[in-house]
Order: structure tokens, then sequence, then C-alpha cells
């Protein structure tokens, strides 16, 4: 699950909020990884507020709002979502996360 | 609001949790950025637990108790706190944070 | 105190879970700092959820399962855990963390 919009620091950004409600455990990270890369183009990456983490069986990312914001984060993390949704739906071959 | 010192971790070092316990939402990667920055002089900085968050209208950010520490963790994040200021103080131009 | 495995997304994974349920304080800076390590070896680096904290006088650091992973997670903080050691047994001496 994708979600673009509300990971500011306005009072309208609400969506890491209701991300965490939702959420057994979140992935740290996953956003860190985001604002690091982002830092390269502008210094107010670190007002980005958006989690990703898991629920059941699904990965739940949140986005920025703007296009060019949004598309940048998930490059930043494309490379690792395909195995960590194959580790969610219970493929974890030992030391495949940790050692790789 | 600035808060010096109580940053690290020992017992006595309480800020963090006070910050955490008076604000609505933290802005995580603030002090990423001031650890981060902060590694670049010191292996300590991984220890500096100051935390950034919101209440209400206001920013609260923690600074350690060293003059030099304070300095150099402050001019890690000036440079965004203005703009940070004016999203909070409701200036919300659609994609100012998430484009830039 | 010294933790291995348990660290990833998958479901069996809940050592972070533990560890933060037994501890008072959380330092963040720490899994930070090794996932930021790890990201130079794999970009799953940032799907490792370890935590370090402190119960009492403490420390408590989760560390991946395999071998390699443990061994290079640990090189990336080894350097600061005497003086943090320190610090909890209550030598505190003023400014040290803050400003070296």
């Amino acid at each position: 699950v994708v979600t673009t919009g509300g990971t500011g620091i306005a009072e309208r950004d609400v969506t890491p909020e209701a991300t965490r409600a939702v959420c057994s455990r979140l992935i740290e990270g996953i956003p860190e990884k985001i604002r690091a890369d982002g830092l390269a183009k502008t210094p107010f990456a670190v007002l980005s507020r958006g989690l990703c983490g898991v629920r059941g069986r699904s990965l739940i990312l949140n986005l920025p709002g703007s296009p060019k914001g949004a598309v940048e984060s998930l490059q930043s993390v494309m490379g690792i979502l395909p195995h960590a949704i194959d580790l969610l739906a219970g493929k974890t071959g030992h030391g495949e996360v940790d050692s790789q």
C-alpha cells in the first residue's frame, strides 16, 4: 500500500499518525534512507515524516504529496521493496536479509 | 522553543522524555541530521538522544548541554527552521516542503 | 546485553518489540549508524529493525542473526560502547558526550 501526501509538519499532515495507528511494526530504516537521499536534493527533506510499516502481510509506505518528491522517495527504496514483500509473504530464507 | 542539556544517555538525561511527553508529533529527520552531521566531529554523536517536535504552533528542539555541541547541532538544522516555523504558523503553500 | 537474530521484518522477527518492552529508553543513533554503515555493504540494511536501549545500568543491543551481519553491525558501534557503558555506570563527567 502506497500513500501520497500528508507527510509534512503542518497541522493538516496526519498521514504518519494514521499509518502508525494501523501498523503492527515500523521499518525505521526506510524513511531514514528516503530522508538521507532527499538531503542531496533539498535541505527540507528532514521535515518529511513519512513512515513505512507492516500490517499483516502488507507493507505500507508513505510518500510525499508532490509528484517530484513522491517519485524521488520511491526511487530511493524501490530496489528493496520486492524483497521486503517476499519476506512479509513468508519467504524467509535464512540469512537473506541479514547477510546480503 | 530551544532546550539545552539532558540529551545524553545517563540517568539524569531526561530531556527527550520530557519533550516527547509534551509534543503532539515528532520530526525524526531533524535529530537524524544533527547526529549524522555530528558524526563527522565525534563518534559519540550517536549517543545524543535529543528530539525535535511540535506542540501547537511551536517547534521544540533539544540541543546538547555543551556550548560547542549545542552550536554545532543548531548549525546543522538552522537553515530549515524558518521554513518549519512558517509551516507550523499555517503557511502551507502546496508543494513547498515536498518538492523543493 | 547483546542479542542476535530476530531483527528483520518477517513475522518471526520480534526482537525489537521485546527489546522495546524491557527498555526505559532507546538510543536511536546506534541503530541509525548500523543501518547507515550497512548500506555500504547491502541495500537490505534498511530492513534491519534492531534497537539499542537502556534498562537500569545495562545497555541492550540487537544484532542481526547472520554471523557476517552481526560482526559488521557490532564493528559499526564498537568504538562508542565502552564510553556508553561508563555513562550508564554513573561516570558522567560533564561535557564528555556532548562536546567531544
